[in-house]
């Protein structure tokens, strides 16, 4: 985490210091994409506003939130988001198995056929997403999604291939607690 | 834009009419990237958010700001980025034939060393963020970028990586006025 | 273009010359692959042979001969070609979107469904023609074209992976003109 | 070769005959891409006019031609080109092992330093021909290349990519006689 | 793991057997590779008398094997290698952490220069074998490798790109006990 | 052959003397891969223990292993498995052009449509083992393989990965015997 400063959180502006403060309640310890996030407060806010719509405003069930980022960061190769978001995937969909399995290889995972669905869309957006058709959208939809779920599994995949580029920038690292989370 | 409805202006929640509107006089039209996120409020807010960030507090010119745009989905083939952006791109670069050069191959585009540099760096980690190192980030400084000026690259850099993959997903397509700007 | 000497078309070969002086005519300037080409002048004859046979030589419309062009220079990334024949295509066409959109996803263009089953072929013989089988150009003939236009769509195709190349290898840049003719 | 009609060599005009005759007796049979071109006189006309301008108005070596037909051949997986040319390298070069070695992986193959570095460069002009800058053409220049033998050397890079790609439109298929010609 | 037929172990030859047994004694479990290779003995004998050479037979660190093993498997994206392997490697490198991050990206590992410099190369034997040269073996040597390392780096790269894909023929799948073992 | 060190014959323990001598008498030259892996001795028990395996417990015909061994060592560009395993094939299969066809594209070759699938599998399991499904085991059983067959076809693909690796780790060059034999 070398790669810009991380500012002392009580020399960041008030609202960021609020949510770091939240978070570190929530989870015990600061998450490291908080601290490296502090470096440009301006930023700071859009991101995490931009997640928390992604989370919070969705039919989508949290863990199937979770799938697609471990899915599609196992794909961009990024250690913080496996290994963060893997946590966060075991958790909530209660499934200590799960991240490392799509982590590695979404195809191998035990996941439904609706959740299979799901991951290919999500993996074919992020390799190659000049090729997405109608065809692609007609496949959800034949596994159950609702338009709105949809549109929402395709920005968590395109918000994570954000959050990838912005730890490889920073070379952000997992907490040691996210490791082991959920196992 | 037939995969997702896009609503009727006056359906929309106030701020986002607002902002349609804002952006409807500023251009002489409305940007098809404006109706399409309206079909999910919550995400057109956190969208824009983030891109006003990245436009508004930078210390990068805002024609660096656009050829990062321009570079980005070039690679990416998005079409609605490349045209949007290439006519923003020729505006504040007053330079009528950098779009196309850039979103064919930055390579040959008519740039300073500088500017090559970064652009490089945008490519890659568009291409392969897991291979980025601190190497990398060295060759930015070389060439004169300051650690803020880094970050913002790579953010523009990323926050496409989004934007391209939403134009994907949603089929937009560029109106047919941004074709023509700036020539 | 400094990477081979560019000769004066008073030194050239008769031939060349005429050539040379009936596009100059025509185009109301040099075309630089004229200039390029003539470092060498039996290529110089051997390649616009060629090319004349393609372009005067088929029951391709010269609009589709010019598509092709577009779509697998931006597939190869030449910018050369890509302006050049951009500015033929939007004129043949009459359509002044078209080349933006094939240089940068011929899936995203306003093309009807048996130019994008002839686009889809020439993308397929350039990114991959060890893969090509007869169900390829069964997809052809279904879409409706002759077993000549067969020949021809991929012998443009594969003509501009000539063009493509000599273009990088030669270094050759686009004139001014041509990112604006016949938009 | 059942995709396009191959012609009785009596129906075609006189001076593919003359061609097809010249060949035939040269080499004891007529070798298929004659008899395939045939399908389309004005192509076979520009396409060994090109050839010859190739193999006969160069300071490269007959035995370089072959060596760089066969190594581009063998990056584009062309079974007509590696067999038909690899006899040719085989002859020219008096070297029986050196096609098998340039059509498998010219890294391996008992060439020059000088002949190691052409085939380099055929190789990258044929597989990112977008990525070739002046350093590539410096190395050639290192290697003791003239400018002209540059220019040859992808060129005819150039041109098998070219060729590469008809044989594969038509599914030419080498000649018997041409697997076994100079062991 | 229903691909192919798993004998029950008392219907399988007696050293098939005494091997299983004692794995199933050392482990608690009986790993799934064994019940896989099972069903041909012939091939389960030689399977496990290579990997036995690799691991009994070498001066590398049995760590060190482990972490060529996840890395490769990583790369390959084999879900009973990257899991089984990694339970392995936590275990013997006492690193809980370790596989997690080999497994996502040997780049962002804490691992000394080296052990990245082993990992770089086991990386690129796998991804492209064709492209590996002196200056590669240098680099090992200069890393402070042995030349009996250097073998032992690259022969059990080398089995283990066997071994993914025998994994992803059979479908393999890891034994639920090794997702949890060394954390 | 020079990366690593290759012992006297009369210098390696005994049971390798026997199999070299044995291989030697057979081929009346010793094949390289024998020398190469007499470096280390368990590795080289260990390797040809599993070859043997291969081809002499199984229900595929000695051509079909041939074939399988040099489509995959094709697409690995792996020059000693291409030319002498190449020479096995011509000999087994009795077809001389075979080999050649293999090497350069399967696609492309004389074979039945039971092996063109055969074929098809190997390649695909070389090239993206993550990505075999159920689906491509069922186009093998619908071609007409039986179920150990399948396993075999996987299993011979599977070991020319880790021999093509080792081959490109020690340099390993064919003898210039095997160019020529079975033509």
């Amino acid at each position: 985490m070398g790669r810009f400063p991380v500012p002392d959180v009580e020399d960041v502006p008030d609202d960021l210091q609020d949510r770091i403060t939240e978070e570190t309640e929530r989870a015990g310890f600061t998450p490291n994409v908080f601290s490296a996030y502090a470096y440009k407060p301006s930023h700071f806010r859009a991101f995490f506003a931009y997640y928390d719509a992604l989370v919070e405003d969705t039919p989508l069930a949290r863990e199937e939130v979770e799938m697609l980022v471990v899915a599609t960061s196992g794909v961009n190769d990024c250690l913080y988001c496996v290994v963060a978001h893997g946590a966060l995937c075991r958790i909530y969909a209660e499934a200590p198995k799960l991240a490392d399995q799509l982590a590695t290889n979404h195809r191998q995972a035990d996941v439904s056929a609706e959740h299979r669905a799901m991951l290919d869309f999500a993996v074919k957006l992020t390799e190659s997403p000049e090729r997405i058709t109608d065809d692609d959208l007609e496949q959800l939809r034949d596994a159950g999604f609702s338009e709105e779920e949809i549109w929402d599994v395709g920005a968590v995949t395109a918000f994570f291939n954000l959050s990838n580029r912005m730890a490889a920038l920073a070379d952000m690292r997992p907490n040691d607690e996210f490791y082991e989370m959920g196992r």
